[in-house]
């Protein structure tokens, strides 16, 4: 258990729940909705190509924790638009476009598990993925243009761009041991945090709200997704990672410079470096390296480091909401960055 | 040169115009306007991360016919739209959506060339072919939006998801030698005639021109891509397509069951049957099969079969066109018509 202490020392410095933080109150306060977002994810997952259903069930079936739909959900019952028309719609809308980027995701990064089941890429082929997310992002569109709003169309196409640019800049800092700190967060902020961010925002936006409580409410988004990407990071090399039900090590094998990494090379020696270098640059592994990867990320306290930087970003998100009402649905809120932060998975 | 016959004869029996029919005649009506979408798809494919603008430049530079928004800027001006504000931005809209399928169509395909040049996932990988495709899709919607129409919005998305329908249903008739000929103009009326048809059909919406001229324009959209497609299916299997600028063979050697094959399929006797089988179906190939192929689909007529079928369509495009004024740009569409039937690459 090398990273025990890491992933329980959470709970003596952030704000302190009375319980272990979870997003029970965010579901339970959305539940309903959540049933209705899952029927227009299934009914806009039909078509008569009998291969799209098959390999969109297995996405549903696999599930996930569907924060992001949830977010636009709680945004627009903060927001006071309670049962307005649109809020189902656009979170599953949300959620197309967040599957879509996963499956294009596994082909990328050849994963063979997602969510701890066999990927799409691996089950149906990478054709098959690529294809199927080209006609999930398609009918999010679809889905949008019905609630009427061009506001809430151009969030979500301006996300969509910057999350595929998120993509490629990965692309571009993997296997590269000079990536920054600020060329992580630059890339994780867009991959990740945008779409919390614009997922939030639109909550505001169908609830006619300012451009500050829209403004408050994407940074909460993008805050809350920086703090939860950094926390996958750091799992991606915990001892108890399986049960995120991913392949363990991913990130590693993928030569993904991730803030654990970057804290270890910098305060590693010249022995340590070449280390890194070796596997993450030249992909040359041997047995053993991800062991000796994990010892290093502990010697360095890069985990602890790394949660402390999601704390940060936690702290800003949970910030944010001060302007709002109190009530059920911001304690949610708040409970839901803190589950983020503690998360075992 | 085998194909001699089959690639001429359909001069004889076409439309007859008094000479080989060209697009010269829209490209020069629509030239100026196609110098500004140009640079609408140069400044939208503008990104910080250096990758994108590099990939996205080697695709602007291997050019091809721009079809596609050709159709736009010519159905807009066929309905008097002339100079307004939004054809250039929605011409450059269609040809976004159609590079990103053809970036994520190479990576489906494997292949090697695109348009006479290294594709681009042969030189910058299939990671970033996926990745920048989205992005360009993604644009598309932004650029989209800024327009304000929420009725090409609609439109747009929704062709966007029948091409991956018809994407995915042509890996599902991939490989089966019990595709029909019904089954497959399914797939090209998918995967290429939704778009010819949705680019047409804008010209008509922005003009805020009747229903029935949308629909009109849809059609001549369809009709055109449905005969263009049949085209390229024709011209993958004929001696000279290297002119083309894809690796000779390419559906063969993928399994791509094309009318040209369909055709052999049915008239050919057992052995005929089984080599097919043999090709198509188990990917088992020998020396020589090409050939054989080529020399099997010339046995049975099926070339000049298939480019009857695609007369028709033509005839049929021609034909939706006779509700609109005479006049240059109609005359330059129908030439279109011909020349998608007769070209030669």
């Amino acid at each position: 258990m090398p990273f025990e202490k890491s992933e329980y020392s959470v709970t003596n410095t952030a704000p302190q729940p009375k319980t272990q933080p979870s997003l029970d109150s965010l579901v339970n306060l959305v539940d309903g909705d959540m049933k209705r977002v899952n029927q227009v994810i299934i009914d806009n997952m039909h078509s008569e190509v009998a291969l799209i259903p098959q390999l969109a069930t297995h996405l549903v079936a696999a599930g996930g924790k569907r924060m992001r739909p949830m977010l636009t959900l709680a945004s627009a019952r903060l927001c006071g638009y309670g049962d307005g028309p649109h809020a189902v719609d656009l979170a599953a809308c949300v959620e197309f476009i967040h599957t879509a980027t996963l499956l294009h995701d596994d082909v990328v990064d050849e994963s063979q598990l997602r969510r701890g089941q066999a990927s799409a890429n691996a089950l149906f082929g990478n054709e098959a993925s690529v294809l199927v997310g080209d006609f999930l992002f398609a009918r999010a569109f679809v889905v949008m243009v019905k609630t009427g709003s061009l506001r809430v169309l151009d969030i979500l196409a301006q996300a969509s761009a910057v999350i595929a640019e998120g993509e490629v800049l990965q692309l571009s800092t993997a296997n590269d041991m000079g990536t920054s700190e600020e060329a992580y967060l630059e890339v994780i902020t867009a991959k990740t945090a945008a779409l919390f961010g614009a997922a939030s925002q639109i909550g505001a936006v169908i609830a006619e709200r300012s451009a500050e409580d829209e403004e408050a409410l994407r940074l909460y988004g993008i805050y809350l997704g920086t703090a939860f990407q950094l926390i996958d990071d750091v799992l991606d090399y915990s001892a108890h990672q399986a049960t995120l039900g991913k392949t363990v090590g991913d990130d590693f094998r993928d030569g993904k410079v991730t803030l654990p990494v970057i804290i270890a090379y910098a305060n590693g020696d010249e022995d340590e470096k070449a280390f890194w270098r070796r596997c993450m640059e030249d992909q040359d592994f041997q047995d053993g390296d991800l062991d000796r990867a994990q010892t290093l990320i502990r010697k360095y306290d890069a985990l602890d480091a790394s949660m402390d930087r999601a704390r940060e970003f936690g702290e800003k998100a949970i910030a944010t909401l001060s302007r709002f009402d109190d009530g059920a649905i911001k304690d949610a809120m708040v409970e839901a960055v803190e589950f983020c932060i503690s998360r075992p998975y």
